[in-house]
């Protein structure tokens, strides 16, 4: 059985849960989960044991009254009537959005929070941790050396407190991985992958890769290999679900756009000028975001070709179906006890894959390495 | 040296012609050209020798003058002015196009004109033979046993004829190597294939693979990878250079549709309903080619996602560029003497990757096996 | 009252039928509906009283059925009960279509046929007749004259017989009106023109402008007034729906490439070069059809600008909206004894505005035509 | 003759100084002249007699020499050597932009800097000015009693000096017309359109409607006449020269996000919400900019459609075109001694059309009212 603590019962984690139960049921065929039945964990070995969230009007309720609300579809699995959404660490993550936020660490210490935390998890025996919360501004630790310093000074985000709790739980109950699913640089901190590694848990991140990124990377592996010279990528990127009203804050923003706009060079050799960042929010658009990009590029002989791409992507899903496979990926990382990060997992599905220092490939050269690592043959060669 | 023979004087030729000169005084850098400096043979290793054609108005003029008339730049390169295009082997091959075209063949007997193809290639000892003369309805030979008898009573087009006539010449003067870059199924047929290993030659082949369809067999693959069930393809491809003209005429459009279409059901695994084939001509876009193509499939949850994309690509040059490579290739195989046809070369650079039974596999995948073949390292790992 | 008469039961007079109802129910807002509340005729007044349909599948069961089986949305009004659908003309307009169909003509003669015909319109005292029949290859009668002698020998099409039966119901019962909003040439047929003239009727035509076609003459229009030079118009149209499936067939086809592509000269005032016609059938694109368009044209000092469109339109139910006008414009024209056909009616609506000889216009000056002609002012102004 | 006087010697002045000359020597048709020859002024009664910058490296030398270094065409008109580009009016508007730049208030005060101006314009005898410096954040005037006292403190912008010193030029020399082509609200503020109509002379403005802006005006106008319901509008506008790199500076943004978005529910009868302003910089994309867009909306039966626009369009050509007529209709006005503005010619030349409180029309509606008000008949009709 791999058990599953849901952090941000948000758009995705809603859409990940309804998802789930009704493949468990049978209800859908497994569209958008890469891995598909080619993992030896199968979907209904997954049990949502958990999820937290800080939204006042979303503690205390259960996912399926969340799913009711805000799910785009019908006949929601009943079994997500026994899930009851918890208070999570709050950390000033909601600043500046509309919502009412409150997390436990307000009327006690943050240490205090975090070991309460520690205790449920405890009892709810959670293998695998989900942090699909808001998008918030954060800055890597750096060195190990100050991670506890700055959770004891309460200097820490919400995403960094959450990775360092299941870090305490991973040594005090046991192992379990943190799939950090958004920007926050978790996987891509010496600091965090060292304690990981430390504390024999497994951490998979950063920023799951869905949408016009890992579309434009693979469109710039299909220029490299035909030597065409990109001349400038321009992208751009507008939804109406909560996630983009956020994103329109502009230090939040910033950290789309840096795990974004990283791949131009790692893949094409070169720095191609680009301008590839979250661009606005328009409310009717709803989770049905829309993308449009150009691609200029010289062709043989100096002749200028230009490539127009025009998206409308679901985009809350998206995530979701990559997360039944982190989720799966992260059990088998712990039963190999391959603890730390694992790169093989993360450059596929990750924006801004972890550790540091790896170059960002097309997600065609991250899919053969994925397969290699999961043991996995594809059944078309 | 690799010396270099043209079959059709087009503008796929004029574009490889000019840009290869181009090239060689370093006057242009080699973007289009995929394998760039990684090969053993270099630009300046290539000399393009001679360059067959049935159109009046182009035989007897130079290579230069052609270029002058029909290239869409300037400062055309004056080593063009030292070859002459030849009069080739019509069979019918421009019959319905509004061109004035006279073969060798029509006024001696199919088999002497060959013979005299074969005497003026052994004076100008050419290694390499492009064919990138007017798509033809072409039906394979299928039994080599049959190929002999076709060629004595006529019973080929233009691209057997030439194709049969090179494998003479391996026979006779020197192994070569004949880059079908056109639909007509060479590489695709077993009697050709048997023939150029008994012949001790190299056949790549079929159909130059450039613009829309390389680009959908990778946007399959990305869909694959995701496991996102794809739902419909529709891709309308329309331009107005004399290639688009002769593509209006259903026998020959036909040709086209049977290369393009084969990859979606290898690519995906499953038979997407689809709509691609040459759709239109239209004077004024010119060779500037306008690709627009829907691409609708089902994310996870059975939630419903839509890709347009809109392009415009300058059709000969795409071509040309690959040539440059297809010529050292060709080159290669004969120095290893690895004769018949080879898979993995004709599967990154062509439509129709011979030898027939083999499944179509996106270019990113081709990709890597072609390097593996050249034996050349990607420099970015 | 308004009582009405559908010719063809297919997705648009489904699509009509269903909206109609909801409308009166206010279930739903009226957008589609040009002169929404701005006409004396409210929703309330026209009353579905026939129908009519030559499919085995259809006839004998009510509308209610039919629209259960094809009207993609759910709540169907039940007074769609009332309606049972009836044995029209064939005169083989489903050739070539993979449907069994049938007329009445087909076990008497066409003539008795017709008045049989006559007899049930004449109980059901029908106003307003509205053709949605499948689109059928039709050439205009021209001279009054012979439009009793081909309807003797049978030689006419269906649109054309039901047009005649619909004039001798005006001479012998009371005056009607026929919407043509099919390419078939009624109100482009100056022996029809004439016709209607005598018979105190009322003809709208012909082929109801929806999708691409307004929005071309309308772009069209936008860069005449910028004294743009278009260069050239690539259009492409593909749907899943069985109009799509019947336009198919070339000799439907060119019916539609006639009707849709008349618009670039008189609007431009040159002649464009172009590519417009019904470009495909792919099933799963159902009935929202993917138009892709390209418009090139050179501006100040002769740069050249690029505009491209992607559509994705809901055929049937834009067709559907503007019959609930043609519908109520009929009866005022009738009101009116403005007799014959209507150019500031077929001027907005239909892609060929009748009579023959009109010039098109751009649909904004269309439209103010018609709300002069309706006696209605824009609120806006 | 019409003498004319540009303020602002960028890309756009450069296209109309170069365009207009080859116009002038019949070099090259009149594509993107709206009323092309149907005034009565013709293009050679225009002579541009004056140039003013801040830029220092402009500043000194003649439009001749700008051309050549910006102009991307060849053979410019000798003609321009005769116009050497003078010191203007500086009151920071290049404030955060990367050029050195200097007006002549910087070392006299701003009246003595303006009489100087109107002397040389006396001795020029200027007819019209043309104002396309760049775009700078200004705030309407108001009052008119205020207008002397704010020049008088030097607390007005740019654009506000000269649109007042050409004030005192018609008052003291001869009525002349002063358009405003950029954001700077002239023709909305009540002070100066006051202001002109007592110092005789006449302003058009603000703010040229070339590009993404007129086009969804009339394709808004498209949607309301079918009574479509607009769920949203989101529109990307992305180019890469100066004026991009401006309008970059949130600031100035700000002017062109106000002049871009009144359109939405002046034309439709309800506030669509909708994204509309320029949003970004890319360099290599140059003077032709990308621009893209959505526009959702409900048909009839509450279906849901989608339009997508991708255009590149050379932004500096397109108003260069507009100030041909511009120019002519300012003589046109001043003839007919209609002083103030003209609102029947800002409602299709301009974005944000003056006098503030009239709500924008389609630009198809406001060219009928043009026509009508410069007495032209279309040719069409
Ligand atoms: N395709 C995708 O949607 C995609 C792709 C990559 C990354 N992401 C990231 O996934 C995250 C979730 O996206 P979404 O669309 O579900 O957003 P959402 O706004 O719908 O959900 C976020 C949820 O997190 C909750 N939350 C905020 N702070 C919290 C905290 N301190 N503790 C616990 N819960 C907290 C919010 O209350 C909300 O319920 C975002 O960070 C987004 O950037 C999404
Ligand atoms: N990107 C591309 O342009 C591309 C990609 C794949 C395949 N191709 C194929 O390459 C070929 C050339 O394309 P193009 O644009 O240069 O076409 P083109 O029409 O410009 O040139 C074809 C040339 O072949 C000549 N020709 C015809 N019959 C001949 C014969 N029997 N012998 C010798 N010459 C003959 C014609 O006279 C003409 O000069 C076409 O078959 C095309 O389908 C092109
Ligand atoms: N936006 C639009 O969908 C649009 C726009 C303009 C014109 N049209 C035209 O409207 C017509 C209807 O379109 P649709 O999508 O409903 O097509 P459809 O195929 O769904 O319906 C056509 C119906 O006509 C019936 N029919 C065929 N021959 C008949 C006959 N002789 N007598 C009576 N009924 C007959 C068929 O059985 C079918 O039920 C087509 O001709 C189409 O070209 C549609
Ligand atoms: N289609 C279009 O390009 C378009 C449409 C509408 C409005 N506009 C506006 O027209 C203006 C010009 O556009 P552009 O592309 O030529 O920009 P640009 O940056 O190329 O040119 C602006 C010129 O104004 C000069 N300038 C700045 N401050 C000045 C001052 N105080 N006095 C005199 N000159 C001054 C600059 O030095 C520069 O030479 C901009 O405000 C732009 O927003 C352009
Ligand atoms: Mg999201
Ligand atoms: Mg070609
Ligand atoms: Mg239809
Ligand atoms: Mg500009």
């Amino acid at each position: 059985m791999i058990r599953v603590g849901i952090i941000g019962q948000g758009l995705v984690a809603t859409h990940f849960a309804v998802g789930l139960e009704k493949l468990k049921n049978n209800e859908i065929p497994d569209h958008g989960v890469p891995l598909r039945n080619w993992l030896p964990y199968k979907y209904t070995d997954i049990e949502i044991v958990a999820s937290y969230d800080v939204d006042e009007s979303k503690i205390g309720r259960t996912v399926f009254d969340i799913a009711l609300r805000d799910y785009p579809g019908n006949n929601i699995p009943g079994s997500l009537r026994d899930i009851v959404i918890r208070r999570g660490i709050h950390l000033n993550s909601m600043k500046g959005l509309p919502i009412k936020a409150r997390g436990r660490e307000e009327d006690k210490d943050l240490q205090q929070a975090l070991l309460e935390l520690i205790d449920e998890w405890k009892s709810m025996k959670i293998d695998v941790f989900i942090n699909v919360m808001t998008t918030e501004p954060v800055e890597p630790i750096g060195r190990l050396g100050n991670l506890e310093k700055r959770v004891a000074e309460g200097d820490v985000t919400a995403s960094q407190a959450y990775a360092y709790a299941v870090g305490l739980y991973c040594e005090k109950v046991r192992s379990a991985a943190f799939v950090n699913a958004i920007p926050s640089p978790i996987a891509n901190d010496p600091a965090f992958i060292e304690y990981y590694r430390q504390k024999k848990g497994v951490v998979f991140g950063d920023d799951g890769s869905t949408g016009a990124t890992p579309l434009t990377a693979d469109l710039l592996e299909h220029m490299y290999e035909r030597n065409r010279r990109v001349l400038d990528i321009a992208q751009f990127n507008i939804g109406g679900n909560t996630d983009f009203l956020a994103l329109n804050l502009p230090e939040r923003n910033i950290m789309k756009k840096k795990t974004k706009s990283g791949i131009v060079e790692d893949i094409l050799g070169y720095e191609a000028p680009n301008y590839i960042r979250p661009t606005g929010y328009l409310e009717p658009l709803g989770d049905k975001k829309f993308v449009a990009m150009i691609i200029e590029y010289l062709s043989f002989g100096e002749f200028k070709d230009e490539l127009y791409i025009v998206a409308r992507i679901n985009d809350s899903p998206a995530l979701a179906g990559l997360l039944v496979d982190l989720v799966r990926l992260g059990k088998i990382a712990l039963d190999r006890e391959t603890y730390g990060t694992v790169y093989e997992v993360n450059a596929f599905y990750m924006k801004k894959p972890g550790p540091p220092g790896f170059k960002a490939v097309s997600k065609y050269y991250a899919y053969t390495k994925l397969l290699e690592w999961a043991g996995v043959k594809d059944p078309r060669f």
